[in-house]
This record gives C-alpha cells, structure tokens and sequence, in this order.
C-alpha cells in the first residue's frame, strides 16, 4: 500500500507539484524514444525479421502463407522507406522496430503480422540490427582507409627525392625524406587496418534468437538465421547476446586510436603550413580564409580534423562510463550506444576521407624543405666519421658537440669549418671529413630496415602496398 | 615553386588520386558547415550585431540612419527566423553570422550591411553569439533544479516519519528516515547549484569588440556594448577574447559533476525498486514494459538517467581533448565546442526535468521500508549501550560483535535474546538493555546536525529551502 | 641577441624573480627523471643492450673481445640488480639506460662500454625496453584470465542444478541458472582472451635499429637483433619504431574493456551478496567489517574491483590525451606513457587474480535463489502456451498480461489460479495450462544454441574449455 | 544453507581451485590496505582525532584525564612521525587511522584509547582527514599560481615593447605586443585562481560527527570541532558527509582546466622555439640534450608540462567513472579518490612550479619577433583605412585582398607597392596610404580595453596585479 497514491498515476493533490502534471510526461516520451536515430537501420530490421520469419516457418511457428505474406509484407515497408513515403506515426513508432511492424500490421493484417515477434525479444532484435549495421559500415571504414593509404604510398613512391628536416621534440635532428615521414604515418594507418579486419569478426557476430535474455523457446535455428543475414557466428550465450555492447566500444576504441593518428598527421601539416616553416600549401577546396583579415588562408580542414579527434574520444569515453557498472543483461542506459556509434562511425568515416582529400591535393615545396636542411643536422654523421675511425661513440658525440660549439662560437655554418679548424678540435678528422656535410649521403647511409635510404624506403612502400591489393 | 601543381588547385593529372576530382569537395562543405546546428542562436546573433552597430554608430562608422537600416533589416531577419520563413541558401550561409548579414544585404542593400562588420570577425561575433546563448540556457537550468530541490524538500517534509534502512557497502547499516535519503541527494544537488550561480558570471562576460585577435581599431566602447547585451564584465585580453572555450568547459563540467548525482540517485532508486527490495514504484509514465515478458515494469526513465550521465561526460572529455593542447588563439578545433555545448545542455536540461517528473509521482512503500529494518542493524546502538556505561568503544564494538554472532547461532533475531543471554556475554547489560531495540528510537538518537533526527531533518529541509526562495 | 640574459643562464638581476634561483632547478631534476619507476626493466635494457652490442660486432663495430667484456661486465649489472645491490646514482641516473650503462663503464671502462651506444639512441632504446617489458606482462595475463575462466568454467558444470531468476532492468525476469549468469560473464572474459591474443603480436615488434628517428646508419641486422630478442617482427619505419606508443594504447584500451567487465561482474554479485537477494555471500578473504558497526560484512574485494575499472579508463584516457595531437617522432610527452603503463597493467593484473580469488571462495545459496523465483516469471511460458496453439504472438501476449493483472487483483500467485480463473481470461487455455508454471521446465525449454537448457549450458563450457587448454 | 562450502572459508576440497588457498589472500591483504598512499595524512588525522577527543571530553564521553592522555599521547605518535621513528605494522596497520590509534594504544592503554573511536567511523574520519590535507594543499597552489602570474605580469610590463605575429590558425594574422601574447594566458590563469578561491571553501567544510552514515548518537558539537579544525562550515546531511568525494572531483576538473592553460602555453612556446620560429630559448636548467645527435637542445620541461596535462585529466576522468552510478554512502570503490587526489594535486602543483621556472628563465628574441611581422600582416589596416573614407568594410576586405594578390604577383612586400600601384587596385587609396604599413601604429591603433595599444596592455597587467596583492 503506497503512501501518497493510489495505483501509479499520481493524485491530484499530491503535494511535491514540479513539472509533472497528468498521466503522461511529453518530455519522457522524447526522452526515450529512439524512432530519430535508430530509423537508420530501417532495412537491417527488416531483412533480420524476414530471417526470423524463415526460421519460424521451418520449426512450424508460421505457416509457408504467414511466412510468404510476411516477405511480400515487408518488401512493400523497404520500397516505402527507400522512396521516402514512410510515414512515422508519432508517440507510437517509438523504435523502428515498432514503425516496421506497425506498417507490416496494416499491410498484411495483425492476425499474421503479430506472429512475427514470437520468441523474440526487442532485446535480440536491436542487436541483430546494430550489428549488421555497423559490419557494413566497418567494411566501408576498411575502403576508405585503403584508398588514404593508396594516396599516401602514391605520394611516397612519386616524392621520394624529396629531402627535408626529421624532428624530433620539433627541434631539427636530422635530414630525412619527405616520403619516409609519410611512410611514418602509412605505417600507423596501416597497423589501423590490421585492427579493423580483426574487429570486424567480432561485430559480425549475431545474436538473433536469444530472446530477451533466455533463449528461444521453439528451438529456432540460430545457425541458420546467422548464415541468411551473413554473420561469421553466434554469439554463444543469450543473456550476452542481449546486453553485450562491447562490439561498439571496441569500434569506438578502434576509431579513437585512428583519429589521434590523424589529428598526429594534422598536426604536422598544420606545422609545415606555416609561414616559418612553409613546406607545404593546403589546395584551396580544404582552406578559408578570414572575415577579417584578407590575406589569411587557413589549413581549416586540418584543425576540423584534429577537433573531431577529441570528439571521437568523447564518444568513446562517454559510453564506456554508461556501460560501466551496469547490472547484467539489458539496461536502458545501453541505449545511449545508439548515438554515439552513429556519431563516432560518422566522425571518422569523414574524417578519412576529408584527410584522403587534404593528401590527395596538397603542394609540397621541395626547394624549401631542402633549405630548411642546416649542417648541425649532420653532427651525428660527424660523430658516426669519428666511430668509423674506432673512436668510442660517447667520446665522437662530445667531439661533435664540440664542433658544435665552435661552428657557433665563429658564427659559421658547421660545413664551412675548415679541416685545420676541425683538426684543432680532435686531430683524427682527416681531409675526407667534408664528405659527412651531404644530406643524401647522410640519408641514404641509412640503408637499414625501417632507414631513410632510398632502398629502404622503396621496401616500406613495397610492404604496404601489398596490404592495399 | 610546388613540386606537383600549379597553384592550389590540383592538376587533373596528378599521381595520387584518391576521392577529390575536382576544384571543390562536398564533403568538406558539409564538413567545415556550422549553419546545421549554430542557426540555434539566431537570435542572439542578431542582437548582438545590433549592439555592435549602436556602438558604431556612436564613433561614427555608421551614420543614424544607416544604423536605423540596419536595426530595421535585422526586426525582419528576425521576425522570418521566428516565423520559420527564412530560408537558408545551401553552400552559401555556411554560418549563422553569414546568414544572417547575407539576408540583411537583401533588404536593405549591401551597401549599408556591408558596413556591419567594420571592425569585427567571425571570430569575437560568433563567441558573443554562444555566450548569449549559454548564459541564458544555465539560467533555466537554475530553473529546473530549483524546482527539482522544491520537489525532494516537499517530499521530505511530508514523509519525514518513513524510516528505512540506511546502507553503507549496499549492506544494511543503520536505520534512517525516507527524508534523510532524499536530503543526502539535496546535499549534493544543491551544492550543483552553488556552482552554477559561480559559473554564470563566468560565462557572461562580452568578448564582442575584441575583433580577430588584437582589438577593434576604431576604439569601439565595449563596455557600452556589453551591458547592452546584459553581460556581467568584459574578456580582458583580446585574444583570450577569442579563443577561449573554457566557458563551456566549465559548464560541462559542471553538467558532468551534477550528473553524477543524478545517476547515483537513478542507482539507489532503480535498486530500492527491485523485487527484493520493493520500497518503491515508479509511475507508468516513467516505466515500460517488456515486448517479450509481460509481467515487466521496467525503470527506464531512471536507467535513462543512469545512462546519459556518461554521455554528458563524454561531451566534456571529448571538447576537453581537443581544446587540450592547441596553440594561442583561434583555430577551428574550436568549432568542435559547439556541438558539445547543446548536446551537453539539451541532455542535463531534459535529465533534471525527468528526474524531477520521477521524484514528484514515486510512490513509496513504508510498510516494507519498515520490514527490511532487522535487529542487527542496532548492534551499534547496542555497543553505545554499554558506552553510556563507560565501557570503551573499542570493547564495546567486540562485546556487540559477539551478541550479533549469538543471535546467528542461536537463529534467533537479535532482539528475541534474553537479556539473561545478554548477561552471559557480557554482565553490564542491564534489565534496559530491551530499549535498545527501538528503530525510531535509534534514530531520533542522532540529533547531531545533520544527523537522522526529526529536528536535525526539519533542519536540513529548512536551511535547503532558504537556497530556492 | 637576447632581450634579458646573457646566454641560456637567467642573469641574477632578472626583473622576474619567482621561484628558480640559479643555473639548476631540483625539481625539474626529479620532474624530469624517470629512473624511479624505468628500473623495472633493468633487465629488459640490459637483454636488449646485449644484443644490440652482438649485432654490432657482426657487422664490425665492436671486436669480439670488445662484445666479451660487454656481455660480461652486464652479467654483473645484472647480478647486482638481482642481489639489490646495484646503488643508483641521484642527480646522475636520470633513467635505467643511463644507470646500467654507466655501471657498465665503471666495470669494463669506459673506453669499451662508450662504444655501446654506437648508432643508438634512448629513442629505440627506451622503446625496445618498454616493448619487451609488456610483452611478457601480457603473457602473464593472459595465464591469470586463463586461471580465472578455468574457476568459472568448474563452477558453471559443478553448480548447473542451481536455478535462479534472470534479470533485465534489474526486474525479475525469466528464470536461469546459475551456472549460465556464470557463462555471459564467460563469453564477456572469453572475448578478452581473444583480444589479448591479438594484441601480443603488436606489442611484440622490434623497435630497435631505428636510431633517433633515421635508422641506424651502420646498416646493423635488425632482424638478427629482434630474433635474439624474441620479437615477432619489425616496425617497419624508424621515425613510427620511437615515437609509437599505440603499443601502450591499445594495451590500455584493452585493460579498460575487460574491467568493464570486471565492474559489472562484481555489480551484480555486490547486489546478490545483499539482504534483500541474499544469492551469495563472500569469502572472510574477501570481506571486511565495520569500525563502527560490529554486525557488518562488507563486499570490500568486489567494490574495490569496481573502482580500479575506473582507474585503469583513466590511465588510458590520460594517455590517449597525451599523445593526441603531438608532431611526429620523439616528444618528451611520451614519457607520461611510462606510468601510466605500469599502474595500467598492475592494477588489471591484480583486479584479474583478486577476481579469480572471490569466485573460487565464493558460497551461493541455492535455495535463496529459487525462493526468489516467482510466477509471474513465467507470463512469456504462458504466452509462448498459447502460441503453440496458434495463437499470435502479440495477441497471447495481452491474454498473458490480463492473467498477470488477474493474479494481482487476487492476490494470489499466478499459478495459483484456477483453470476455470484462466478460461475466464481466454478459452483456449486448456487443463495442460498448469504445467507451464514449471521453473525447470522452463528453463529446459530454452534449448536453443546459447541458451539456458542444461544441453545448452554444457555446450558453452565445453566450447570455452578447448580456448583454456 | 551454502551449496558447496561450510561456513565462509572455503574448503580444501573444493573444485574450482584457482589461485586462492587458504584462509587469507596476501594479494588481497595489499589490494585492500592504504596505508601506503594515506599515510601522508598522519597529522591532519591525528589533529582531527585530538579535536574530536576534546568534542567527546565536552560531553562526557572522556574524562579531562582521559583526554588529556590522549592528547598527550598523540604528541608522541606524531613526533615519531616527524622523527621518522614511526614503525608501520606490516598486515595489521591497513590504513593511517588503524595505525595512528594502534600506536596509541601502546602508548597510553587501550583502555583509554579504545574510548577515542566512539560515536565515530572510519567514514567520517578519513573524509575528515583528506578535506584538511586538501585544504591545505588547494592554498599552496594558490600562492604558487599567485607566484607564476606575478613572473608574467613582470615579464609583461619590462617586456613591452617587444612586437611579434600574432597567430590565428598558426597562421600570421596580425601584429600583437609579445606582453600582450603573455597576458592572453595571464587572463586564463587568473580565472584558475577565481575558480580555486571558489573552490577552496567548499573542500573545507567538515564531515566530522557524521558517524558511519547516521550521525553521532551522542549529540557531540560538530560545529566545535569544525572551528577547531578550521573548517568554513559543515557539511549538512551525515550520509552525505560520509560519501561526498565531489571535492576530490571538482579539485580535479579544475585542475584538469588549468593543465590545459599550462598545455597551450607549454605548446605555443615549443613553437616558437623552433629554429624555424626562434622566437624564444630555454634556460639549459629547463632544457636536455640528445643521447645520439650533439647538436640538438630540446624544450623537455615545456613538452613535459603538455604531458602531464592529459594525465591530470586522465586521474579526473577516472575517479569520475568510478563514482557515477555508485549507490548511496560510502562504497569501498570511494577509495579509489585517494591515488588520483595524490597524483593529480602533485602532478599540478609541480607543474605550476616547473612552468614559473621556465618563463623566469626564459630568453627572448625580439629581432627575430620583428623580423617575422611582414606587410600582409597590415592587409586588415589597409582595408581600414578606405573603411574611414566611408568605404563599406566588406568592400574594402576585398580591395585589400586585391592589394594582396597584386603583390603576390610582383613578388613584392606589399608595402614595396607604390601608391600608384595602389590606386590602379582602388583609387580611393590616397598619398597617406603609406603610414598603414608601420606595425606598431597598427599595434597602438588598438586602444579598445584588451586591446593591443601600450595603454590598453598596461591596463590589462595592473587589472592581473591587484588580484595577486
């Protein structure tokens, strides 16, 4: 016996008044329906009921009629919603599911169409849509990362005499190509990949026939539905099957790791697009300029890019708190999956190909790379000429340093030292010392796996273009 | 000289391809586009250039009637906007500030509108704009939790003499009042709106005038402008001006940290109407049934709650990550903020009004509040006991301990022992021992502040109350 | 030519004053040091530093009797480590590298132990330390998720007579058993164990031969070293092999996942280890008491674990902050990942063996859950009753609601109606009505793949075995 | 009845094995214990328990002999603290408050010490313990922020003459003072000290009295032992009191808001660090070399300060996923607040410190400040000046862009062009249209306040200056 109400609906003379005044609430109504997003899944819904209907009919639950008017039902409810002359009734097509059987209800008559949920739970079902949903998305996620990465080696292989400064702490280190710093990229890009294709297993995996937590009652073919709507497996026990939101966490994971290697990417050229460094020039498709200031031009499509890495990272994090904690099985709270899987898939779906654009169209100035080369990148080869020699390396760094010191001290460029000078400092330098100030040479003495010499980096390109076939 | 094209725009025979054919690219115009979601300040766009034209109108960049144009113009921008007539031109109004001066231009020719932005940017107008906005949405955000807090203090006031258990470890501790349950929660939600009338000032301060990054040259008055607009202060530094986004980090903050109670609150409600526990029943409005199960009446709206509590979260670690790090002033990461800061604000607006529409038609259950009180949750009380005694706490606690361990052996409730096997445990309990087990009684002993008492409850309520008058 | 210093040295008549005093700041020697937390893989840097210097005498940089005394000279490094006599160097030990290295010298000299570093940087050395530390870390965990997954496993095929409700939205449900709660945990943990198997391989990659960021320019034999060390294979570009921490990253990310589904584990079991469920009860091990209240038994062990799930999202969130959005290569930010790493692992190994702890000590009570059963749980069997008799899903889903609300009218449990009581609701329910309210049988029923059928529940624990073996 | 085990303790013969084998879990013992991390509280809980002994001696509970025993003993408990003479107990000193009582005990009796806990719980006393410490800890960083801001508001005012780009997009925009780029952070840290001096009262409220969750049954004084302990208030509700850790998480998000000020500066002064940019240099006390390249001098303490502003989010986002969606009053997961509390007041602390150290120490360039403003940096002046004959503004952005891409064509400094060249763009240019071209009449131009003029700066750090007095 409650203290304050009769039954559930509040009395009128209740005394704690606030918003709430009748026997139903227009905001909760909002508050939880799901119709705006999850109509986008309108056809995943429909091909998972007629995969249902199928089984059903084969275990006797419908007739091989029910079933063949269920089919031709549903046909006419896609041929709607793809002309667009779906309508949604509000306040009662909370969820697709509830519009897609409405509809079929009215086409077909309730009598057939409300045998189609036997067994079945809207549990089982909003899995099974989520999933064949984002198993398509993912496959065009894989797409849209190869055709970035057939740019980028594209880039690599065209470009390769192009020389510039590596740096590292954004302090120049030491001369490298252009292409081994895309290479630098296509390599994260690419381990990216690797993880997609692993990932996509583990969504594709379908939990049709679980019911609301148990598992069928009639003894459904869960095999067979999987292998209609193309799933890999069954997810192996129904009360995961009903509540497990992990193959949208993992994709989000997945994407958050993508993004901060394009917001790493965008970084960089954002960097080199500076009037200070100018090594490259954005095409104007992916510039603005400034309301303001007239001679701006601004790499907007890079900063999109890396803002909408830290946007992808809140989807992530934001429904890794919902799920978190959560009792087993289904809770509503896991329906705060829905947009945040339609956000971060969207995000980064854009992301790739806005970013593939920016690649596919930028200029690179060579000739101010080349001078943005100075000869302190070479201490290191000076050191490595002094090794060569059978100088302990700890003793050639500070030999170096100090010709570092002295190239500073005279105000000359380290190369223009003479031999005498170079001499003063450590008498083993010898005449063929002049031969360490050559930036190619430097780069292309590193003929290791993984080096920036040309070799090397052909290998790298060779590597990742057979991941792209 | 590029290494690859002629200028910006890519050449048709270039290597690398990929999604970008020609001089534009779709995707980034839908990509960079705000129009979409920054339309929702229309109104404060338009206002906040009327200020910025009165106080141009006042050193003499525009004329009166120039100005009168302009105030005119605007009335009918506004009125189509209100009037759901404007149009928006596709491609072109990629914001709502080139909207809006767009369609200014039409009516009273560009002539005058293009003197509208002497001055200004993008960059100080379009911040103006979202601050108008915030502030005026965490005002009705004071609203709702105002009312949310009438609503608890109602409650408690009324149902001060249901008495339940009090759980710590979500094991049962101590017995509390109904009341002193939901004040635990105003405790925290009116500390919530503490911050929030500490945020606002924070929020409502002009950076209008500030220009691009350096200041308007014609020496506008900003403060005349500002107080016009009804901002609290000025932006002191012209490039914080902006740049700066903390004032919607600090609001999701805010919203993440209020949230937090909500979802704690949603927790303790969605177990206390469980089955097992049974102390209370929310109204249909917030329930749902089950599509498979039809005996269910599930919390949704508390689990809702529960769940969107991480997508507030997610919104403030997302804009967090990519505020984080960026150089000085104005970069389009930035633009990042805006869909954060109304999906962040819709969710907590509507969340507090549910929880307000939950709280104001629960029904509760005394009756079984009172049954789950069992005799050991006094064991305490017994320990205090012999306190009274002058026996040492520590003793006492041991002495309690072996009298709750009797009662288990015995498998009789606690206050079915005798007080003679009482006396065998310990032989300082006295014939008064019995008065121990009270739950009332135990409860009224704690007339500390902010203890469980009657008083100390009235109290609470009425230091509550004096904060939403 | 500096505004204000002469030099790097802050002159002493600076205008600034604040905290730094002279050429030193103490507490940039310690924020800046690492060697508190790196030494624990001071064996890991001294493997790697053995096989480097191999690599380096096969091709000729070192002499054979230089590699002896290296290899030498870092057995008794390592010894004094072991033995905890090694005695770091304060203010001259910043990190592990330059500890073992410098003891190194003092040992062999440094004419010899200067060569060590030759074509080397910290940059792959820090890497090829941090890579081969985790990866054998991970080997252990994946032992640890093992043992836990055989307790789960015995439990399961050792309790499956035990029979309780299943809940969603924490309502009862649909009855279960046991052993099948256990196994949608399996499936959760099962996933992880698959993850983690994917995983390994990208942790277990050669950073080593990449220098500073150019390669090694000595043309050294990094797959002979990567052998050596036990690596799978090469980063195949020297500028990604130092600056990639997405090795940490996704381990984090992985961390993060399976302690959601720790939390959610120890959530339920914190619910049914309360008075009101009364399913289980923990271990003392597991448990502790009150300092107040002498009856309390507190699931400290399961809170814990729910808390540190929170704590490892943060070490990967913080991270993931971090990294976002830096240039290429080495920045010094990276060194963040080295804490974060190491609290990550420790804290989700220890969260995986305390788990295993407190389900392989873990009482249930059998008769308390079936108690918990009721009735009404079984309003889908007497839908799915009518269903047979070809009756429409959702029509015999309102017949069994009316029966739940007749019930309720009544008070009595539903099969305590009467046949005729049914009839009355819907005719076609038949004298074999009666035999739906069977809990087993219910269950039994579920025999479909993944269901709760006993068949059903055994295939999943023999399934998740062979992954155990 | 328990299924498989008697009792709690698991028996020998059970069959799920794992790690666990007898009766305690020395794994558990350390997972569960603090005393590690909360010993650092030794004195704030030995003052708040010296200050609840002289509250209980008020009310009879202890006798004035009592009391002054345990005053007196306490002394000695602390001394040995400060002497570093304190032995912990391995196994039996869990936690600060089990220790410093123990140690008690020995000291004075337990026959008085036992008498100190009554009426309290470790509840109230550890949240008691950490708001004192946190208190303290919020006002040092007030006085080092204090101290950071006096350093910028010095460098400000001597440094004023310095004229540099400003940057929107990290594109040159137009000429700013370097002061005025310093006051632009000034600004953002300065709402970090509003935000902390909000901040601080509502840590320093004291739970003290609340009992495990009920409030003391003795009606001691709360609000005594508050001013003993200089606490501003109480805290309200005795549940609350026990589980709010809302002042660990609002220290944390505002110390996550300051770490991204420290990012951004930290990340703007990298920049321009950059031989490319060399607009500033390190102190070699903030500074490191490199293990390979001898040339190299990279800003380790600034990228420093960049990474530990992701870890100070990631201790916030953290204990935020572990205290959302926790049930009422104190769950052992809340002690997952101490470690994060720790890491992230320490971690901010030093880097407060570390970023005063390097901007007191840094070296600026002005020359090369100078030399990076170039001519199109004034096409915003350019278009103001026709914007003062009465040319519309947007009219004259385009002019300007006209002047722009004139002198892009002649390969000219546009103001290189000649006033004829000028006219032919537009003829309203006159003869005066040369003095748009001098950067620091552009600079004085903007006198608005926060702009850039001599006045307006000065006024912006005279502004900054009163709040440090």
């Amino acid at each position: 016996m409650a203290s304050s109400t009769n039954g559930d609906k509040p009395q009128e003379n209740m005394l704690w008044g606030g918003r709430f005044t009748g026997g139903l609430d227009p905001l909760m109504v909002t508050y939880n329906e799901s119709i705006h997003f999850d109509r986008i899944i309108y056809a995943q819904d429909i091909r998972g009921s007629i995969a249902y209907a199928r089984a059903n009919k084969n275990i006797g639950i419908l007739t091989s009629d029910e079933f063949a008017a269920i089919e031709k039902g549903f046909k006419q409810v896609h041929q709607e919603w793809e002309s667009n002359t779906f309508t949604i009734k509000p306040g009662v097509d909370e969820d697709i599911h509830t519009a897609n059987e409405r509809r079929l209800g009215e086409i077909i008559g309730t009598g057939i169409a409300g045998k189609l949920h036997t067994g079945r739970s809207r549990n089982d079902q909003v899995a099974t849509g989520m999933r064949l949903w984002l198993r398509d998305q993912l496959r065009l996620l894989d797409e849209h990362l190869t055709s970035f990465l057939r740019v980028l080696t594209s880039r690599a292989r065209a470009e390769i005499s192009a020389l510039m400064p590596g740096y590292t702490h954004l302090q120049r280190a030491q001369p490298i190509r252009w292409s081994h710093w895309l290479l630098s990229y296509g390599t994260s890009f690419q381990a990216d990949l690797e993880r997609l294709r692993q990932l996509i297993p583990r969504v594709n995996r379908s939990p049709l026939g679980a019911g609301a937590l148990v598992g069928n009652p009639f003894n459904i073919d869960r095999a067979a539905i999987a292998k209609e709507l193309g799933f890999d497996n069954l997810i192996p026990n129904s009360m995961t099957a009903v509540s497990d939101r992990d193959f949208i966490l993992e994709t989000l994971q997945w994407a958050t790791m993508l993004m901060t290697h394009v917001s790493r990417f965008s970084e960089d050229l954002i960097i080199y697009s500076t009037a200070e460094f100018g090594f490259v020039r954005l095409a104007d498709a992916y510039s603005t300029g400034s309301s303001l200031m007239p001679q701006k031009k601004n790499p907007d499509s890079l900063e999109l890019l890396r803002g909408k890495s830290g946007r992808v990272f809140g989807t992530m994090a934001g429904l890794m708190m919902s799920v978190k904690g959560l009792p087993s099985t289904y809770n509503k709270d896991l329906q705060e999956s829905w947009e945040t899987m339609l956000d971060g898939v969207k995000t980064t779906s854009d992301s790739i190909q806005i970013a593939t654009g920016v690649l596919s169209t930028l200029t690179i100035f060579p000739e101010k790379m080349l001078a943005a080369l100075s000869p302190d990148m070479l201490a290191t080869d000076l050191a490595d000429y002094l090794v060569r020699k059978g100088v302990p390396f700890r003793e050639t760094h500070h030999i170096s340093g100090r010709v570092v010191a002295l190239a500073e001290k005279e105000s000359v460029p380290m190369d223009k030292l003479s031999v005498k000078q170079l001499q003063e400092v450590d008498s083993r330098f010898g005449d063929d010392v002049k031969s360490c100030f050559d930036y190619e040479a430097s780069i292309n003495k590193r003929t290791v796996v993984g080096g920036t010499s040309e070799k090397s980096v052909i290998e790298q390109i060779e590597t990742l273009e057979k991941m792209l076939q």
